[in-house]
């Protein structure tokens, strides 16, 4: 059903007529420990400083429920077509573990396709990291590079970079990451002048094996291989579909696959992330990550709000939008290891539901995903904090935070140390946003007007069991979102036109004067 | 006078009466070379595709007029009291060069200063790379570290981003450049532990000399050089104000001054930027970039909007977001050297514009700064550019674009560069967005609304002087759009209330139980 069809829509917008925004006053500390939820992977959800109250919170379970979201979900488990435009099943939890009946595909049990090149990249990576399998010289590899752009890109390297303090710390780090993905040609330059290329792996991922970029830096590679005198067959992996061109190709060390079931931004927990997070950081570690994911996965199932964080995020997201109309989120991470978290969720979230029509290809009357951005914090507050304080627009904010430092080396100054300070802007960031603070007098420059919202997901570390926690959290919440607004969250239609276009600018038959001349000012004509 | 106040308000409201969005179907080879400005440093502005016709351009200038725009630059570039709440004189553009009349400060020559700061950076850094100064162990310096935060990081941190391939073409890379900022201890522990810290050189940047982060950073600093030997004293530079703790202090190199005339996101042109962009790319290199910045100064005096890149864009800006109701702008540049260029922009836009109150203190009744946000293409394409496409809002694009690549390495796949497929791409999602692409049938899926506005500046590289073009062209377009809208551009109220709360924390006072819950659940109390 369309989402304004619904009888909770109703309630939702009588309960926010005339309201643009929530009082905070109410905000004291039985607020704060009552309106928590356990998360998996030992994180909690905060939501004391969303903008909602029972009324609201009532509303939202009813939506919920009527809504099927659970059901939905439940559906999605177990191998309906739940990415309806393209008649494809939607199967990236099975990556992490079975939570409903076997989903068979042309005979085969998904969850052992899944699992199957899960063992085989374990028992690879076993032999890069015991020297059994070795580069054109001889000598073992050092360095892992991944080739891949969009869902092949950053939600592997937003968690690369999120576990390498903690595995520096642990002892698990094995390799350098490194990851090349614009068809700027300086990118990979860029990149591939600092490495030890007799010492590197490459892994090639495109799960359709045409990706322009992609092909594009393959050759870039191949090229600078060779120039050093090695043979790519040894040095470059393919992860990408049993059916695209670079499957059981001699041209490949070894090939990994996934299937159309995993779309590109779900897919971090699939052979996309498991590759290279493995060749980095050890087939334990991504396991650990996995097994975070699937706990939280399974948490999902809950159909109380107030007991189901994504479930719970999800419809505070919606209420945001389509009752208070705020048309930002931002995510602000107290933790520089997920300083590319954001730029991952950006993409889950507004290429999942930045849709203008349905599920069945109609027009919808209602605001669907918001623009979601984000830079860690403190450095955000020394940025663009300004305008979320005292701009005229409302910007709901995603905060999350962790009791210790990954690496475990600190410094006290001033009587605390380093991630103490961290911490206590976080927490002070929240009550200000929230509370804000009067001022006497007619100049209002220095008064904060509060009544700005935000959630806080937090934990003791960052590791690996969090992390997937972490990032299932929010790709259960983006399908939620959609199921809410009854659109498919799992196309990507939108990324069609500009592919067609560019193909006809570079076969120089654009059919159109103004793109014609925009060739020419650029040089490219 | 406020915004709303003006004639052109009025005007501006009628023409966009009804309208949400601007019919691109006009947009041909004739409209694409006509709407074009010449910039500094070889550049053009092209508005091709932004959302005006004749009718709304004549009101624009109409409104420029009113507001005095112009004259209210010449009065900044004279040295009036422009930051009107702190009472400070608004600088930055003296430290490329001079425009107007003298500024007098305490009988100081305001240029003279900046100028003599660049001429003792200069001989400093010439020291430094003649080897005549050294580090503790007598080793020449390899590696320059800037320890800073918000405008002491951002900008300068883009700037040597950017500029990394070009000097490395060309031969004048002298020195790796890195940046701590976060007060995450893992930030500042991640770059030391792969540093030469013998060989390294660090640039502690503060103007006040309190910023709670970098202190923090430099005790960090200061430990791991003690540990392995070295003397502080012999390997930390100071950027500060004059009367700040820093100034004039042994344990410092040396030390190059700002003044409070400078706001931290407007001193990438002052000793903030210029000591690290220095060190790493030579002298000769910043002063280009500052003649690129000065050229675009002087062009943005101009009063014929269609003359004047800078103002044309903001007052474009300013009519997507009061009176098409545009919540959101996207800065997409397509050049990975940009990779944090739009990071730069969004603190340099959401800090100066994010405000709610007049430069009087008096609440304004219409919006001002938007959401600003970006990555590079193609990576964005393949990530956000669905919401962008297809989404319930519509979000007005700058793209940024250059026919060469910087590095020079490039491979043909296709029977093209990469270097031509990413401008074919820039090309394609120009005309995509504005003109979209209607479907046969009932089935909107594959549907593709146009009407998304979007301006391109574009030029043949990415060199000093254009990149310090790029920079001034967006200060100023940012300062007019302040003027436009009588709000103070140069203040940043919005960040001492999470200070404030934040040392409450830290002193165990916090007065309030909601925030010593947040500490409790975050484990800090």
């Amino acid at each position: 059903m369309d989402f304004d069809q619904t009888k909770a829509y109703e309630i939702l917008r009588k309960l926010s007529a005339g309201k643009e925004s929530f009082d905070f006053t109410g905000l004291d500390a039985k607020r704060v420990k009552n309106f928590t939820v356990a998360m998996a992977g030992g994180l909690h959800y905060s939501y004391a400083a969303a903008p909602v109250d029972e009324a609201v919170l009532e509303a939202l379970q009813g939506l919920a429920d009527e809504q099927d979201l659970i059901d939905k979900y439940r559906a999605l488990l177990s191998g309906q077509i739940m990415n309806t435009g393209e008649g494809r099943k939607v199967l990236h939890h099975l990556t992490r573990g079975q939570l409903a009946e076997p989903v068979l595909h042309n005979g085969r049990d998904q969850r052992d396709f899944y699992f199957n090149q899960q063992e085989r990249i374990a028992a690879f990576v076993k032999a890069v990291h015991n020297e059994t399998i070795r580069g054109t010289t001889g000598k073992a590899f050092t360095t892992a590079v991944q080739i891949g752009i969009g869902g092949s890109d950053l939600g592997p390297r937003a968690l690369c970079l999120a576990l390498d303090g903690w595995a520096t710390a642990v002892g698990r780090k094995r390799m350098d990451g490194y990851f090349i993905s614009n068809v700027d040609p300086d990118d990979g330059a860029q990149i591939l002048e600092s490495l030890p290329l007799d010492q590197t792996l490459f892994v090639l991922v495109s799960k359709s094996g045409t990706t322009q970029e992609t092909l594009a830096n393959e050759l870039l590679v191949n090229s600078s291989l060779q120039r050093a005198g090695l043979d790519p067959a040894k040095h470059v992996l393919a992860v990408t579909s049993e059916t695209s061109p670079l499957a059981h190709n001699e041209a490949y060390l070894d090939s990994f696959y996934i299937d159309d079931f995993i779309g590109g931004r779900y897919s971090s927990t699939s052979a996309v992330g498991g590759v290279i997070l493995s060749l980095v950081y050890g087939s334990a570690t991504f396991t650990e990550l996995l097994a975070g994911a699937h706990e939280a996965d399974r948490l999902a199932l809950e159909p109380k709000i107030q007991n189901n964080a994504a479930l719970l995020d999800a419809l505070i997201g919606v209420w945001e939008r389509n009752f208070l109309h705020y048309p930002v989120t931002a995510i602000l991470p107290y933790s520089q290891a997920l300083s590319r978290f954001p730029a991952h969720l950006q993409q889950l979230d507004m290429e999942s539901n930045g849709k203008r029509v349905n599920k069945d290809g109609q027009a919808v009357s209602y605001k669907t995903g918001p623009v979601v951005f984000g830079e860690p914090g403190t450095n955000g507050q020394h940025s663009f904090y300004q305008l979320l304080h005292q701009g005229t627009d409302i910007v709901p904010i995603q905060f999350i935070g962790f009791t210790k430092n990954q690496r475990g080396y600190d410094i006290v100054v001033d009587g605390s140390t380093s991630q103490t300070k961290l911490l206590a802007n976080l927490a002070a960031q929240i009550i200000a946003f929230a509370k804000g603070q009067p001022v006497a007098g007619e100049n209002r420059t220095k008064e904060f007007p509060g009544a700005r919202p935000s959630t806080l997901i937090y934990g003791k570390t960052l590791s690996p069991a969090s992390l997937g926690a972490l990032l299932s959290h929010f790709e259960n919440k983006v399908m939620f979102q959609g199921f809410a607004w009854n659109i498919n969250s799992f196309d990507q239609e939108g990324v069609q036109l500009g592919k067609i276009l560019t193909k006809k600018v570079l076969s120089g038959q654009s059919g159109d004067t103004a793109l014609d001349a925009y060739s020419e000012l650029l040089g490219i004509m």
